[in-house]
Order: structure tokens, then C-alpha cells, then sequence
């Protein structure tokens, strides 16, 4: 494992106009003089890509800067196959070579998939047709009720010493946080996340909340805690669960939240407040109509929903190596199919924030932590696994800050329902986050 | 003219349990006995609306309570022919038997609406098709470039006088104000609205606004004096330009405000912030991307967009009564609708807030300086315009109570936009209503 951190330090490189430059490499294909034709495939990737400031260093040690552009970031590939696997699809195949250590990046990996996106998405308005086929992503696997549980299992069920290593240690929160302040720590930007959810919501005591996916349960043990309402949270993951359960047992909570196993689909009964955290982008689009008939049905006639979750500005679908490899099934909606869910049953929408940037800041702080903490993640699992998971952690955070993704709260509430909030000043009456957690 | 506060001390009804009560009437069709079918026909319509809580009031003074409601309301049809208009479309005919006074009602005519757009918006899940194309709205007429300018011709050229008199005296706003607390005045609620948009783009001195759509020009004046930004506001109504630049040269602002008397689409320049309060309503579906396009091009890269407008829960065409009297061309868009604006440019969108009620509130207030001048605006036309008029807002308080309106507005950015606000707290760091206006 090499750290980016060191990886930096070791980038000798002069920032040179050369456009081939020899760098040395102690790879095993060192002696393997790269083509004429492979140079090319380089090149022409690269201005598919959209040109940006992003060097090729081969297996033999060639530099290669097609556009002469005195490039910041350099991806090394470490052997002739992986640049023909990029060249097939580099959406799937930039992650496995990654995680495989067949590709390796100098400069900061956040910052180097940045670049990449914000370049792509431009240059993706000229492809030709046959590029966007190749370079498609896939359309996400089913999110049925079956399917989903081998869906959830796959990554939230990886146990939770791994999540605590690098989650924030106060809620265990596995969602983007709110950071009020740009200079608090992940600790209070995740408690004020669930209180600004909490505001929103405009919880009183003795109300009664379902939250449908609750991670580890953190949003159900502070609503009861600072707010006294009685929650019912779902959840399919048996590992967060049972944490979740001892979690409110030790803090003497259990009397007023109750942890469900089950899919979110078996909802029951009438709630004041309906609230999702980070599941919409697990729920699948062809679920949308199902899910807001549920929250019709469940929420009482003057009740508030929020609806957290990861979005797009317009419909696209996941990046193909995320899905495969990190959430199967996963599928963030554009803000108009997210509306679309509140059409479907008449439902006002009141409230809608994009917490984007945020998320890419709860993300670096994840990746810091889950850096610091490599080696262990390795010794539980391995290279492979502790590289796929900081690219993953990496190219989220491109994703936020070069706009590919957006972070939407959502609050609505029945269409005749007139017992709303005067506005929102309420939610801004005094901070959000708790001082020096 | 009959003045609705007058009638209700008219009500001399007990509230029976009676199917057919007689009142006396001073119709012209007081000896005209209804015939069954005739009684039928009310029977079946109001069963149609859903049973709402209205008894009528038939010519000859006979009483029809179908549902036996002891109903808070009544409406009195004054002749055999407003019945059957009634029947044959009564989305079109009630605003125009009102006009005309031939369909009278008794209670409070907001109230009343509210009451029948509640009970329509449920049985109407119900309706069979045929009845559905009967009682149909009709799709909004052409809003090109040239019709545009006769649909705004009629509606807000109708005198800056005559809206003077119940629009608000501090910024002359035909737009929902905003109720920073419930008991404001109209006066405070315009301005707290001017405040709350400029918070919204965060506007600092030296930048510069496009405004589409200005009316009166209040906005550009307020951003203008508050903001020290220099604005660029386009409209088509002749009256209101008028209007607008006199006041801007009176209170010296004159140097930063241009008021521009064209179409919207012919914005041109770059600004860091665009605006339009009030437009989109009459912008019309088919010209949404155009819009859209409009604000990619204008809008600096770090620059912030708010469109505010009327829409709605779902897709659904502007009631025919107001389309063909008030608002030619209107279509208030569905949340997806306005969200497609931004897909289109893959914008991010950044913050919606809902006022519906607000705009209740705010038509409550003008709709009582309306009444209070009522005598002076049939001077200025005639007593159909003015009980047209009394319909047209007695009918929209009615229409954001039931929840069949809302009030969008909108901030969104371009997507790869990072020079964002941090969260919303500022918007709300002090009252954005002045005191005592």
C-alpha cells in the first residue's frame, strides 16, 4: 500500500514541457516498450476525456502529456493491458485497476478524480454515439424486495468495527453530515445533521416518528433523547441493527425507539413524521411510486416527511465500478424524478436544500480517518479491498465538489394539509451543532 | 353590488334539516317553478362536487340541501339558464355567473370556494371520463412572443391606479408577500419579501441583477437602494414601465436601475444574479428550455438564480374561468415541471421553500382593500368587472388553502458552481420585516 500522502513526496518529476518524459519504475513490465499505437490510445483518450491537467506515466517508465498541458496529477499504469482495459470502459475499469494496483495516481486522489469529472462532463456533449455506448454505465440491478437484502448486505453488513474505524464516534453516521461552521469536527457537523433533520422535522415530545433505513440507528436515539418522540426505525441490515439495538439499551433509550428487521415496503400504521436518511439511492427508481403511497398512507394528516439523499442534477445513471463493486443496486435520483415521488401522491413539497459541498467535506473526513487507519482495514480484509474502498471514498468526494452529485433534503407534507410551519426561521433560532464534541 | 359581510347578516335560514327550504327572492324568475329534473340537476352536480357543505338557492327562492348538510353555505342560482351553464362547465361558469351576478352566494365567498375546491379535488378521483372531458380546463393559449404581450396587455395594463388602490403603498408588489410572523402588515409582508429574495442571492454592492418580469419595478428599486447592486429589469407592460421608471427617478435611483421594455428572451449580458418574481406563470410549458438556455447563457459562473412562482402539487391545467377572464396564457408549472428548468441546464438546485399560505395570506389582505374600494373600481369599469375580480381572488385564497396552489421559489446555481453559501443561516440572522411600515 502506498499512501498519497507519501506518494506526494516521492513525485521527482520537473514540471517540464517535454511531452515524453522518462521516469523510472520499478515495475514488472519495465522493459516492455509501449507502441506507437499504444502512445496514441493514450492520447486520444485523453482528449475523449476532455483533456484534462493529467499526465500518463507507463509501465517502462514514458511520460506521456498529449496536450502538453504541464499536468498537476499523473496515473501510472503499471502494465500494457490496463490501458487497453481503459480504453474499453474507464468507468468500470479506472476503479478494478485501482483497487488492483495496476493504476496508481500522483497527487491528491480526490483532487486528480475532480479534474477528471469536471473534464469529462464536458467533454461527454461531443461524443460520438458509439463512445457513449462503450463507455456506458449500467442500469442499476433490481432493488426488489429479495434482492435488496443481498444488495444492503454487500456493503452495510462489511461490520461495524470496520465502519467505526473511520465514522464519526459520536452517531455513527454513515450519511452527509451538516456542517454549520466549515471548521467543525465531523463529531458535531454529524450531531448537527440530526438535529437540523430533527427541526425540520419540527418534532415535539410525544410524537411518533418511522424511520425507514436507519444505518446504525444514531437519527432514532437522538430523536428520543433530545426531542422525547417514540421512533420506529427499519432497517435490513442485521450487523447496523444489532449495534443499534445495544446502542439504545446502554443509553437507556429502549423504551422509546423500537429497531425493525425488516424491508421498509412492510411499513405500518400512522406516524407524525416520516423520515428517510441515505436510503432513497438503495430504493430504485422503478420503487418510487410504491414508496410514496407508503409514506401517503403511514403519515397523519398534518404530519411532516423528509427525505435525505444523494441526487443528480439531471437523470443519469450510476457510475458502472460504483455499482458493481461498491453499491449494487444503487441509483441517485435527478431533483425532478426525487419531485416525482412527491407528485405521485399529491404530496406539498415545502423545503428543499442541496447539501452538496457538505458532503464532499464529510467525505474527506472519512478518508483521513479511514487512512489513518489503512493498515488495520487491510489486516481485516486486504490491499485490494483497503485501495477499492479509497477510491470509492475518493472519486464520491470529486463527485460532490465537481457537481456530478448533489445531497437533497427534501420536507413535504400531504397536499390539504394546513398545519405548516410559519417559515423556517425556527430551524435557525440558535445553532445546530453541539460546542467542542 | 352586495357586499359579502353585508349578506351574511341577510342569512336568515335556520339552519334546518329540510331538503327543500323557500326563501324569498326578488328575481326576475320568482314565478318559475323549478321542475324535478331541474332538482335533480343540483342533486347530481353537487353529488359530482363531492358533497361539499353548500345548500342552494334556486331562482324562485326553493332551497336544495341533497346531502341533508346543514350546510354553512349557500349559493343562489338567479335564473333556469345559470343552472344549466353550471352544469355544461362549471370550472368556466361559476367565475362567469358570479361576474354577472346571475349565481350569488352566501358566507364568506373564500371560505365557500375553499370548501367546494376540497370536496371537487377528492370526488374527482372518482369522476368517469366522460364527465372529466365535460367539466375539462382547457390548455393555456399561445404565449409566443407577440401573444405574450397581449396576454400581459390585459391583465397588467388595466391602470396603475386601479391596483394602487388595494396593492400594497410601500412597493406596489402584485406577488405573494411573505409573513416573516402571521400578524403583518400587507406593507411589511411585501418588503419582508424584497428582503427575503435578496438574502437569497445573496446580494453584495457592485454586483449586477437581471430582473424578468418587474411589474412595478418595487424589486429593482428595493435591490437597488438596500444592496447598492445596479439592476436590468425587462417587462412588457407598458403601464407598469411607466410606472416604475417615474418612481425610480423620484427616489434617485435612476443611475443603477434600468427598467427595459422588452420580452425576456431578449436578455442579454452577463449578471451575477437573475431573478424573476411572478413570470413563470406566464411563460408557458413549451417555452421552459428556451428559459432555461436564457439563464445558462446570462448567469456568471458563481452566480446565483431565484425564480418564484405559483405551482402546483402534480401537472394539471389552470382552472378555464381564470385562463379565459384574468390570465390569458397562465399554466402554473408542477414541482417536476419547474425542476425540468433546471434539468435542462443541469443546474443545481439549491433551495425551495414553499409559501403557499403566505399567498393566502397576502390575497386575504388585498381582496380586503379590494371590497373597501369596490365602489370606486365599478366607477372605473363596471360592477361585472368588480365581482369578476372579488371571484379571481376570492377563488385563489381558496385554491392555496385547499392546497390546489403553491408558491415556489426557487435558488439554484450552475452545476459546477462551488463559491456557494455555506448553509442558509444568514437568510435568517435578523428579520427581514421592517417595523411599523
Amino acid at each position: 500500500m502506498t499512501q498519497n500522502t507519501a506518494r506526494k513526496n516521492e513525485q521527482t518529476t520537473p514540471p517540464g514541457k517535454a511531452h515524453v518524459l522518462t521516469l523510472p519504475t520499478q515495475a514488472a513490465h519495465a522493459d516492455r516498450q509501449p507502441h506507437n499505437y499504444e502512445r496514441w490510445l493514450v492520447a486520444k483518450l485523453m482528449r475523449m476525456a476532455g483533456s484534462p491537467p493529467i499526465r500518463f506515466r507507463l509501465w517502462n517508465g514514458d511520460v506521456i502529456d498529449p496536450d502538453n498541458c504541464e499536468a498537476q496529477f499523473v496515473i501510472h499504469l503499471k502494465d500494457p493491458k490496463a490501458l487497453y482495459s481503459l480504453v474499453a470502459n474507464p468507468n468500470l475499469a479506472f476503479g478494478d485497476l485501482y483497487s488492483a494496483g495496476r493504476l496508481d495516481v500522483e497527487g491528491d486522489l480526490p483532487e486528480l478524480m475532480e479534474a477528471l469529472y469536471r473534464s469529462v462532463h464536458q467533454a461527454k456533449q461531443q461524443w460520438p454515439r458509439w463512445l457513449d455506448a462503450l463507455w456506458r454505465n449500467h442500469n442499476p440491478r433490481s432493488t426488489g424486495i429479495s434482492e435488496a437484502k443481498e444488495n444492503i448486505h454487500h456493503h452495510y453488513d462489511l461490520g461495524n468495527e470496520f465502519y467505526s474505524l473511520w465514522l464519526d464516534q459520536a452517531a455513527m453516521q454513515y450519511t452527509c453530515a451538516y456542517y454549520e461552521q466549515p471548521d467543525l469536527t465531523l463529531e458535531q457537523a454529524q450531531l448537527a445533521k440530526l438535529e437540523h433533520v430533527c427541526r425540520k422535522l419540527r418534532l415535539k415530545p410525544g410524537m411518533t416518528v418511522v424511520e425507514a433505513g436507519c444505518g446504525w440507528g444514531g437519527l432514532a436515539r437522538y430523536m428520543a433523547r433530545h426531542y422525547g418522540v417514540k421512533v420506529y426505525s427499519y432497517n435490513i441490515s442485521r450487523a447496523q441493527l444489532a449495534y443499534a439495538r445495544e446502542e439504545a439499551k446502554r443509553q437507556g433509550l429502549d423504551h422509546l425507539v423500537t429497531y425493525v428487521e425488516d424491508d421498509y415496503r412492510n411499513i405500518s400504521g400512522d406516524y407524525d413524521a416520516f423520515v428517510s436518511i441515505g436510503m432513497l439511492e438503495h430504493v430504485g427508481k422503478d420503487n418510487y411510486p410504491a414508496l410514496s403511497e407508503l409514506i401517503k398512507r403511514c403519515l397523519k394528516p398534518g404530519g411532516l416527511a423528509l427525505l435525505h439523499s444523494i441526487g443528480r442534477n439531471r437523470p443519469m445513471l450510476m457510475n458502472a465500478w460504483i455499482e458493481k463493486r461498491i453499491f449494487p443496486g444503487a441509483y441517485p435520483p435527478s431533483i425532478g424524478e426525487f419531485m416525482s415521488i412527491c407528485e405521485h401522491s399529491d404530496f406539498s413539497v415545502l423545503d428543499v436544500e442541496n447539501l452538496r459541498l457538505h458532503y464532499a467535506q464529510t467525505l474527506r473526513h472519512w478518508m483521513e480517518r479511514f487512512t489513518e487507519n489503512q493498515n488495520r482495514v487491510t489486516d481485516m480484509y486486504d490491499a485490494h479491498f483497503t485501495r477499492a474502498w479509497q477510491m470509492y471514498l475518493a472519486g464520491s468526494i470529486a463527485a460532490f465538489r465537481a457537481g456530478s452529485l448533489q445531497l437533497f433534503q427534501v420536507v413535504f407534507s400531504h397536499g390539504n394539509n394546513n398545519q405548516l410551519p410559519q417559515n423556517r426561521r425556527d430551524i435557525y433560532a440558535s445553532p445546530a451543532a453541539p460546542e467542542g464534541v
